[in-house]
């Protein structure tokens, strides 16, 4: 009877693994490199020859592994292939299958977002709860959005891409996904700088942040909770374009709870608070006290997604 | 062996009722009205007393019923329960339990919008399709959100609410959710008809909608079909505010179709192209192709999609 699982987090420059209990609990983690030269040709190869070396240096064999789940920074299909992934070099690979021929246990795969979601429900800050919508604010903005403890995938993969809903059509920039006004343009960490930056020329006050040469995320949070006035207004501006669309979100799925992960997370509760009362002042009466949370298995939350994958359904919430 | 099942769609001013075979065909349809007097408290028997006459007419007895399935306009817990439903004057109410008890037959109880989606999904514009999104378009805007062919509730019954989403946040007039800017004010029947006679004031041009003491939904596509230039523009601004929700929608939930109903739809293919048109502006790039239908059940989705509840999981789709 198998022992363990493996959650792989793949991302552009690391790949992160972790074997786990079938019960879920973390054993061993470790990170290799990623390497997409060569449309990624050794990316799923490098993954199984390092899996296999844990497995000979803790004396395991492929038996004790119920399976391994993937995170792919990209949209997955249902059978587990990509058409593309951009950040990894890959056109269409079938990544699933390619894993299982590879590795010879049984594989799955997941957009990653949807598996940072998965993880924070089994053991993060939805832990309990079956319908949530993760909100993964980084360099983009993910999403994952679960419902009867279920990632919604939808019928070309393209479920919980809250990143591009368009928020300000008469947008004039370009989102990366070629598209204008998409919501990961303003409420990224690369969109709040970016917001930051441009905001200056036509502020009439004094703020600190005039004179950074760049203006990080983190910069605008770090002024923001010194009380300087114009990254507090940065911040507000985030949290009305965040929270109203987090409004609107509820108004289709209607989650329990919201979880919101990714680097601008790490400014805590100042960013849970301000898009909460956006959220409030937008949302349904009925739902004003959906629950704000801040993720809390951080870089480790798709691995335990991943994990959560290769189990299925035979693991108790 | 039961052979049939009893779908009754409870609106606000009739209640359709109407019999299926197991297989889903619909053997005999009849309307009721809709008694909202006194709390809408005779409205449940009334339905039990005109389905036990109908039985009684036919020599039929309970057994030979599976069940009773019921739609209702407002959101709905995941118990068949309500907690107020305000177009049939009712405060709380167990409408599953409650109709069990009267009728003696097992019943299920959902909202309206997404009975008419599972209706459109089993016998109507989507079947065959396991993930799509109704759009009713009548006197308010209802959705339904059906993915892996189940509704789409909501841990508080609040699914497919997509009337309620804004897209206007600016708006100064309140819609009927006391909040601003939802989209069921601008592409609702009463929303077209609203902003066509509110438009007049600053179009410059003929129309022969200024001649008109009323104007109606349909007498606006009626004048677009004609060539009418104001008429036109409404209909486009109509197609853009839609257009761009659904493309939002879409990068949630990623249906393989969007059946487009209620009175609104009766203008036809003109309706779906434009809505289309807007639909393929915003989307992201592969999900362009997304299909459009018209609702084709009109009225009786509901009745079927009750039907359906009642059936449950035990009928091929």
């Amino acid at each position: 009877m198998s022992q363990y699982v493996i959650g792989a987090d793949i991302g552009g420059t690391t790949v992160k693994l972790g074997v786990f209990s079938m019960e879920g609990s973390l054993v061993d983690k470790w990170e290799i490199p990623t390497r997409t030269e060569e449309e990624g040709r050794y990316i799923l190869q490098d993954i199984a020859d390092s899996c296999l070396a844990y497995m000979d240096k803790q004396g395991l064999e492929r038996k004790d592994f119920a399976g391994i789940g993937m995170g792919v920074p990209g949209t997955v299909n249902e059978d587990g292939s990509v058409n593309t992934c951009v950040n990894l070099g890959w056109g269409y690979r079938e990544v699933r299958r390619e894993m299982e021929e590879i590795l010879k246990i049984p594989a799955w795969a997941d957009n990653d977002a949807n598996a940072a979601g998965l993880g924070e429900m089994w053991k993060g800050g939805a832990k309990g709860m079956t319908n949530l919508i993760m909100v993964t604010l980084g360099t983009g903005v993910g999403g994952g959005i679960i419902i009867d403890g279920k990632t919604i995938r939808g019928s070309r993969g393209y479920g919980g891409e809250i990143g591009h809903i368009t928020i300000h059509p008469e947008e004039t920039l370009s989102c990366n996904c070629g598209r204008k006004g998409c919501l990961e343009q303003y409420c990224s960490a690369n969109g709040i700088a970016r917001l930051a930056r441009a905001g200056l020329e036509s502020w009439e006050g004094t703020t600190r942040l005039a004179d950074l040469e760049e203006i990080t995320c983190r910069d605008v949070f770090d002024a923001a909770k010194d009380g300087d006035e114009y990254a507090l207004a940065r911040v507000e501006a985030f949290g009305k374009d965040l929270g109203m669309t987090l409004a609107n979100l509820a108004a289709i799925t209607d989650p329990q709870v919201f979880v919101i992960g990714g680097g601008v997370s790490k400014a805590g509760k100042m960013v849970t608070d301000v898009v909460e009362k956006y959220f409030r002042r937008y949302a349904l009466a009925g739902q004003r006290e959906v629950g704000f949370r801040l993720a809390v298995l951080g870089n480790d939350a798709g691995i335990y997604g991943c994990a959560r994958l290769a189990l299925g359904d035979s693991v108790c919430q």
